[in-house]
């Protein structure tokens, strides 16, 4: 069995706890939190949760269920004590840097890091890579939504005067989206500093992004999510290949899914830094290859 | 440069020419045909043809372009001269054993062989284990066409008595197909006999197969084909998580473009017998991993 720790407790961490428990081949080491305890959270009853992974026994994978802005700290640590981490980091512009700042860090404590491993980035960049395989020349789109985005209702989030946000993401055509916040201020917050702060930050400066204070974010809160990948292009020289990839998912419930198949990769990889791209795809499933081959390709 | 040799001239031969040529990391080192010649033929002015693949030069790798029938038999013989091959082999239950028995020989000849690089067995194998890993509990549908099945059409074209055959595939629902196979007979064959052995052949016997004769089966012939891939599942404790994939494309172009990238990506394994879904899906693009992954992921 795989030993796996959760590292975070929030959206993703408790979905991808539901994922281990739910894999043939895992099992959660424990859950380590800043506060250290489970008080007040139902869903870690027979959990052991810790501040400090090093009371959790031996932990072959620490999956990173953090926010993305902190994933390269917590990689840096565990990859360090010679524990493989897996983790979702989503800001796409990052995710060269990452690995290669991971990656001589893996080598030299002989344990391996999978990035990126959500659904996008993650999945949808292995859809990309294959759609841009079976037709070189042509133009893919990614098209979020409709649906609440993770990494962005946590930035949000994170602005002062802001109690809690929801980002949704508008899909507007051809790989253009806008973006809808919903805002829930602290008492006597400035909604236009925080309309600004909003607006201008990385995660939201090139899309049309619209604030809005609302009395509580969880009434219009929703897990749901999708996205369509579409290709039109040239294989070898004939023109009008036409490919999509759709998907209607629960989001955190899909990261979480995801990240534990990349925590059972992680053991798999040759020491090092991956992104999900460079991962065979039958090594995020259980099982052995000889009996996995007959049954899927 | 990477130097490809294409043995066979058929339908995907001649695409995975176009593609070969499109390719900015590979040229093709020439043709292999059991006639050794070129004459009448002329898409391969400019191209070497020979019957013996040692007049070629270097060969890193063969295309096998080759009905599947013959592709074990071909296989084995360019990995026992150390040359990489690769194939579209698409007979679903033959796989593995295919795979167990060229592996050896490839890598006691220090050379790679993936095999089953079509579309179905091949990028799509890659998409269903990719679904399977985002949701472990669920169905995954397969759903062919409407259009025509090279592997299909060869076997009907094979029976004594037709001159020339078109096998459609036509999508029943749910991974359930329906064939349409029309054929152009010799003088005097005996239809039953061919309606008979096209329905009882392995090919088809699984499927409501319909036989017809017709004067010419070039007229309806087409090389358009699709096909809808969907899942519907659960990840980690949560379900109704949607998914689907679907193609228009032109068969033996897709076919010939994913055995050039197949080609490639053989010379980044280790020596072995692949399928598509053991091989990182990066190493079937051009360029380095360094340039890639900032551009897809």
């Amino acid at each position: 069995m795989t030993r796996v720790a959760i590292v975070g407790y929030g959206n993703i961490g408790r979905y991808a706890l539901d994922a281990l428990k739910a894999a043939p081949d895992m099992e959660c080491a424990g859950v380590v939190r800043r506060c250290g305890s489970a008080e007040g959270i139902p869903g870690l009853s027979g959990i052991k949760v810790t501040s400090d992974i090093s009371e959790l026994g031996r932990v072959d994978v620490a999956i990173l269920a953090t926010p993305s802005r902190s994933v390269r700290e917590n990689a840096l640590k565990y990859l360090g004590m010679g524990i493989s981490t897996v983790d979702s980091f989503d800001i796409h512009t990052g995710i060269a840097a990452l690995r290669s700042e991971l990656s001589p860090v893996a080598r030299a404590n002989g344990c391996v890091s999978i990035v990126s491993a959500g659904w996008d980035p993650g999945t949808d960049s292995i859809v990309r890579a294959l759609l841009l395989a079976m037709a070189p020349e042509g133009t893919t789109y990614t098209n979020f939504g409709p649906g609440r985005s993770m990494g962005h209702s946590v930035v949000a989030a994170s602005k002062d005067g802001v109690v809690k946000a929801l980002s949704m993401t508008i899909p507007q055509g051809h790989g253009v989206h806008s973006r809808e916040v919903y805002v829930e201020l602290e008492p006597g917050a400035d909604f236009a500093a925080v309309e600004e702060a909003v607006r201008t930050d990385p995660y939201f400066a090139s899309d049309r992004t619209t604030v809005t204070a609302v009395p509580s974010v969880d009434t219009i809160d929703s897990h749901m999510h999708g996205v369509k990948l579409e290709r039109s292009g040239i294989s070898g020289c004939t023109g009008g290949q036409q490919m999509d990839f759709n998907m209607r998912i629960n989001n955190p419930a899909l990261t979480g899914q995801i990240l534990v198949c990349a925590a059972r990769a992680a053991t798999r990889q040759q020491p090092g830094c991956y992104t999900t791209i460079e991962v065979p795809v039958i090594d995020f499933l259980p099982g052995d290859r000889d009996s996995i081959i007959p049954e899927l390709v």
